[in-house]
């Protein structure tokens, strides 16, 4: 069966995406915890990120790092902050969260934030247009 | 001025040393959040993770992805998880944790374990042996 981040790249679910290309996908995440809060996949479905290739993986990061860089441009946060833990999704999955002032910490039990879909919307296409 | 983990990179500052190469340093977190957590830095100085150039970058995360596997071997954990937040030290560096089973987080505000140097000795030499 499919990932619910496999049907996030057909199509099949809807996300609302920042940044793609043959191999990779870059998403918001719907219950982020801060603004501009996203995802960094493989296309191709691999649960265990350590379980990549060397090639694949290699070309994973260097994805997340152009993704990053925008992110830096568009919020007023101290840097971007990355996490994998993967245990949510079986489906390797980068997490960049945009670091308030003063925040060294990447807390998944802290409250998530909302947003209206507009907000994320608007959120999404100010980071896609930096890549 | 040169960062700590620059002198620990010139061995002015001691570290339990787990892997290491031309470019890169594995050594274990001495304030750890579990067995095994560990710290992965270049060894050229950058503050920023995401300043450093694409090519840098990219051998970065493989060396990582070396160390991680190693650290699967050794610990018996549900993966290891990653976190780079960087505002403590201003040289870059990837936090590699062995994840309890159930414990999708990597928080930075839990208690920090303690290990006698024996103790981080035999964690170190354990990785090592796997690398």
């Amino acid at each position: 069966m499919s990932s619910i981040f496999s049907k996030i790249v057909t199509g099949e679910i809807p996300a609302y995406k920042v940044a793609e290309d043959e191999h990779h996908l870059a998403f918001l995440d719907i219950s982020p915890l801060a603004k501009g809060h996203l995802l960094v996949i493989p296309k191709k479905e691999t649960d265990y990120i350590f379980d990549i290739s060397l090639d694949d993986f290699s070309a994973l990061w260097c994805f997340a790092q152009i993704v990053a860089k925008a992110m830096d441009k568009v919020f007023d946060c101290e840097r971007i902050g990355v996490a994998v833990i993967g245990l949510e999704v079986p489906h390797a999955h980068i997490h960049l969260v945009p670091l308030e002032k003063g925040v060294a910490n990447i807390n998944f039990e802290e409250p998530k934030l909302k947003f209206t879909p507009e907000e994320f919307k608007t959120i999404a296409q100010k980071i896609r247009s930096e890549v």
